[in-house]
């Protein structure tokens, strides 16, 4: 299966479809969605993941429940709308997408006053719509000015998923990846596993087995070892939410990266479209840290090794400072040695 | 089951007995081994793992070998003897506790020259015993210099399993441990899962429970996280060589700590016997690294979960610098920021 056929999320039959990558890669299935309630127990089960992905997954969760609404009353319809957004709101707290996604229909919803149920409707799915399209073009143009920091013949170090498996499509690090090997060069793929939900081992391994780009799979206390040796050229990761002052929420471990990378001279990159970044969060200690399930941690799915008795701590992301960050990738160019200023200058 | 109680290694019924650790804590059983080769097979398939327990493991090989050879005429046994030798060397390269003891039990092989079959048997069987009392008094030592460092109420972070398991008994880093709790020091235990064999979550959480020392699991990639939080005092690991300058063999990973350790401000020790300080090897990058099978990386057992068709690595060791220790805890006492010199100064 050609991965350019791939959509982590679609439109059908008037339900949102998502591929379920809590089984991947033993199984690629699609799973109907009709309303926010379920899209936002989607969202917190990880049926998708991947902060741009759940930010397109909360507005079509918007646009389903308006759908729902349409021959409802205004009262009816305001107050279920309301709810909604909430137990969307809920779903996860770390990725500011979501909440990006939410402010953006919202600002929609609050515009149409007194528009009929149908016109909700149509206007709120047309958005989410919207939203999906946006996310691929922005992942396209974070990829044409991520490609260029790539040398050919780089061995790119990457954390987690932050392919099209985490967004709409093309990715955002491996989008970056992506669009390198389109303009002809030769990139290889260091793909850490990621635990606890193994997303390099299931998602990004799959993602570059697909259209044959070489990965090479660690486990993520490897990264070290292998840039002492001098075997990584590059760091690229997606993120969650970056802070005003440029402080980076990403996928648990992606701390420690960095802080290797910085020993060995090695760049770090992130790459982030600017619905991930929050002007409302000063730096990195304001960015809420979600903690999962001990049984993560403990095992995988059925396999379960550990010791009865153990405790657990399950924090899902970590907090990068901007000192250990080389440049931000976004759709308006490359942000070197992010800072309050150079950050707050993309939205000028 | 107190732990006091659990052998790793035994001697019944004229066999050695190893606990099966690729089934703890799941099943807790043991395995007999009567002859050089079949010890050889169980340290490479890492029924008996730890580099202090490989050793003793080895000095029983031998003795299992000369025992088997009792009757046997004086040149079949010498031929016989320096296969055995030679298939415990071949088992595993990096931990130098195994060629350590076998040096010892090969200088007691030469030293009874003309030895009946029964005297040669006999001699080793002691020396093996030996060995193993040793390793147990010696971690008793180490316990007692190491505990003076940690603080009461210490939260320690551990990488691997370098505990009674690892060991004799006792156990060096876990030995540390240990006993500061039995001069009465509150201390609990931060465990990292140690991929891909998972010694963390499966043996030192499992020693930690059994003897009620608190212990949370965290994967490896949460760290730097705990570290960042202010939510570790100090680490403690084991290794499995130390070259003459002081750089530290250990569990893959170990490295990754140890430099985030050093961006904290976070004493980082090592629990080290003499047996595994290696003056014949100058500094790190000459220690061999053992790579083991894909199939550690791309799952855990039958519990397979990487895409098909990624490449992997697997070191099983990294190397960290000895500007990166604190100290060295030995059975001789404790050496400060390790170089060449002080190294050297313990053989004197």
């Amino acid at each position: 299966m050609p991965l350019e056929k791939v959509e982590t999320l679609r439109w059908k039959d008037g339900c949102l479809e998502m591929i379920d990558q809590r089984v991947l890669p033993a199984r690629f299935e699609y799973l109907a969605y009709a309303d926010a309630a379920s899209v936002a127990a989607g969202i917190r089960a990880m049926v998708v993941r991947g902060a741009p992905a759940i930010g397109v997954a909360a507005a079509y969760g918007v646009a389903l429940e308006a759908l729902k609404l349409r021959a409802a009353s205004a009262a009816e319809r305001r107050s279920a709308m309301t709810k909604a957004f909430d137990v969307l709101a809920a779903s996860r707290p770390t990725a500011v997408n979501l909440f990006w996604a939410l402010k953006r229909m919202r600002a929609l919803w609050d515009r149409l006053g007194g528009a009929s149920g149908d016109e909700f409707a149509n206007a709120l799915l047309a958005e989410a719509h919207e939203v999906l399209a946006e996310d691929i073009r922005i992942n396209r143009s974070m990829g044409a000015h991520g490609a260029a920091l790539l040398a050919d013949g780089a061995r790119v170090l990457t954390h987690c998923n932050a392919g099209a498996l985490a967004t709409a499509g093309h990715g955002t690090a491996l989008g970056v990846i992506r669009s390198a090997v389109e303009t002809g060069k030769k990139i290889s793929v260091i793909a850490d596993e990621t635990r606890p939900f193994l997303q390099g081992a299931r998602l990004t391994a799959w993602e570059m087995v697909q259209e044959k780009i070489p990965v090479t799979l660690i486990t993520d206390n490897m990264a070290g070892f292998m840039m002492s040796r001098g075997e990584v050229d590059a760091v690229i990761v997606g993120t969650d939410r970056v802070a005003a002052n440029g402080d980076v929420a990403n996928k648990i471990g992606t701390y420690m990266v960095a802080v290797l990378a910085r020993r060995h001279g090695i760049p770090f990159y992130v790459a982030c479209p600017l619905s991930t970044i929050d002007l409302g969060i000063p730096d990195g200690n304001a960015i809420p840290i979600e903690e999962r399930d001990a049984s993560e941690v403990t095992g995988f799915r059925d396999c379960q090794w550990a010791a009865a008795g153990v405790a657990v701590r399950n924090p899902a992301f970590d907090v990068t400072p901007a000192e250990l960050v080389t440049a931000l990738i976004t759709e308006q160019g490359v942000v070197k040695q992010p800072n309050r200023q150079n950050v707050a200058a993309l939205f000028k």
